[in-house]
């Protein structure tokens, strides 16, 4: 009742996920542990993006039905509490995807080919010339998402400021030409931690690379992962003098050891040089075993009722369609468009 | 009831107006005739296509709004009988919205840019390079409509045929995809007599070109429009031979006098010579008098009471809310995508 009564108050977040894969630590430390957070001082909104996943999974759409699942037993699993933050499902908004159409004839192609965003991932994902006109698209999406909900805070990544660049200025050009502000403006928050590495010390933590410890994972999976962690390829005898810079282990360590004196210690010991790897990296396993121990215990639980987590989906999808519906019926009001 | 029943063996076809003017004889002549024919063999759906009209109008819905009505009213008042066929408001069918954001991933944005129709569409537009997207991206909303509609035949101009194709493309990916033919492909039905020429002698007669007699023009209108019908330039003097072939006025008396004899008796008299311009204005005046005296009765008699003529839009649209959002359904289920 509280966070009802509260919530006119609060300020409207809109966040998600392309449902494409389990979750895992890079999602944590970059947006789940403070999706947690912010559902105490915010109204939030987390959306399976399914229909945004399917701009570049249209061959297997399966593997976007089956991770909707997965990843709302994630979002639970880590604390994210239905009481709290409505989680729904893109592709039962119908209101989003009537706002991205009409979205669509306020932006120019050109402007969406310059998009930084865009163009980065387009090259990521090897299109060449055959981009699905989905994909390019996809900030119009992206823009009725974050104003279909009112949102004016959007965590994303530093990457990803571009998208939210261009959802205002298409708030922009409909409150100019309405002469009112219908639509708020949104501004991105940029996560205090940023992005963590791969296992492998890639610059990004990602599933089809190899390089992840999924939120789900077992804890041999753990240990598996943390052992063949990069370290500091020069930091070959215990007595050398290693490196912490770029040591995926000390990263890892400082998303997750609470205990932050004693991993300054660590580090400098390790600057020293007598400190081995394997010391680091059974303590980072003891940090991981000891976050992933309850995630997973409650993700376990959670799977094996399915039904359940279906239920949450659906009365948060409710809900949503009310919010996103008024926005649609308010945007086609403003600008005086047909209505029965 | 008869209708009802005959529906699942009757094919189905589904045409319809951008809203953006009243109609005139340039559509009376395309289409609306052959509508009025086609109701009693088909099962027609004919869609007010307000959310295409909003890709190249999204800085003036209101007009799109006005002419939402007008062109009901054009409809009713030259005889499609809602009793046989279903007239419905695109911006009021969510389902279409969403089946043309999924098949913007089953098309790139290349295979777009190469469409003929589009192409020529963006000339004539003078766009430049300041596209809308949403008008680069219409005939995935067209194909939404087609295949929403599961329509086969679709009545389009010869220069529109590429659309069709763009649609059985799309349809085909998906079906391929699913491995059955869940969406069927559609024909071209070209119209018999083609374009109507403008009274000026411009290949298109257009509301905007000023060169277009409008459905609801007065006895005055359609008489000034004649007269200043384009002829033949060199027939000067009544005993001069004069040229049938791109005669605007001949073109018209094809296109609307029923009396094919008498028009080919004065066509060969006209080549002849001795037989001036002003004879043959009298006559096609007359001829369009006929023609236009009863549609602008019963639109004015309709316009009294717009109520009711939403209440005939308001019924087609909610029939065809059921049969767009089942489509929509069976294609999400054949993709295997998320449904709760």
């Amino acid at each position: 009742m509280t966070s009802e009564t509260q919530a006119p108050q609060r300020k409207v977040i809109l966040t998600g996920d392309r449902p494409t894969g389990q979750l895992h630590l890079g999602h944590y430390v970059g947006s789940l542990k403070s999706r947690v957070a912010l559902q105490d001082t915010h109204k939030q909104y987390l959306l399976l993006a399914d229909t945004q996943a399917m701009t570049d999974n249209a061959h297997d759409p399966d593997k976007v039905r089956r991770n909707v699942l997965e990843v709302a037993l994630d979002y639970l699993a880590v604390g994210i509490d239905p009481a709290k933050t409505t989680i729904t499902v893109q592709s039962h908004l119908p209101a989003l995807a009537e706002l991205t159409l009409m979205y669509l004839n306020f932006v120019t192609v050109a402007r969406l080919e310059r998009n930084p965003t865009i163009k980065e991932e387009i090259q990521a994902r090897g299109f060449g010339r055959d981009i699905p006109a989905g994909f390019l698209c996809y900030p119009a999406s992206q823009a009725a998402d974050i104003t279909g909900f009112k949102a004016t805070v959007v965590p994303v990544g530093e990457d990803q400021a571009p998208l939210i660049e261009q959802t205002n200025e298409i708030a922009r050009r409909i409150n100019h030409q309405v002469g009112r502000e219908v639509l708020p403006e949104a501004a991105a928050l940029i996560p205090r931690f940023g992005r963590l590495p791969g296992v492998d010390g890639k610059a990004k933590m990602s599933k089809s690379q190899g390089n992840a410890i999924s939120l789900a994972a077992s804890p041999e999976q753990v240990k598996e992962a943390v052992m063949r962690m990069y370290t500091d390829a020069n930091h070959l005898k215990v007595s050398d003098p290693g490196q912490v810079e770029g040591n995926v282990v000390f990263t890892y360590l400082d998303a997750f050891d609470e205990a932050v004196e004693e991993v300054a210690e660590l580090k400098e010991h390790y600057r020293r040089g007598g400190l081995g790897d394997m010391v680091l990296k059974r303590r980072l396993d003891g940090v991981l075993q000891g976050l992933l121990a309850p995630i997973r215990e409650r993700r376990e639980e959670l799977a094996k009722d399915p039904a359940s987590v279906f239920d949450i989906l659906k009365q948060g999808t409710e809900q949503a369609r009310l919010v996103t519906q008024a926005t649609l019926d308010e945007v086609r009001e403003a600008l005086g468009m047909f209505r029965f």
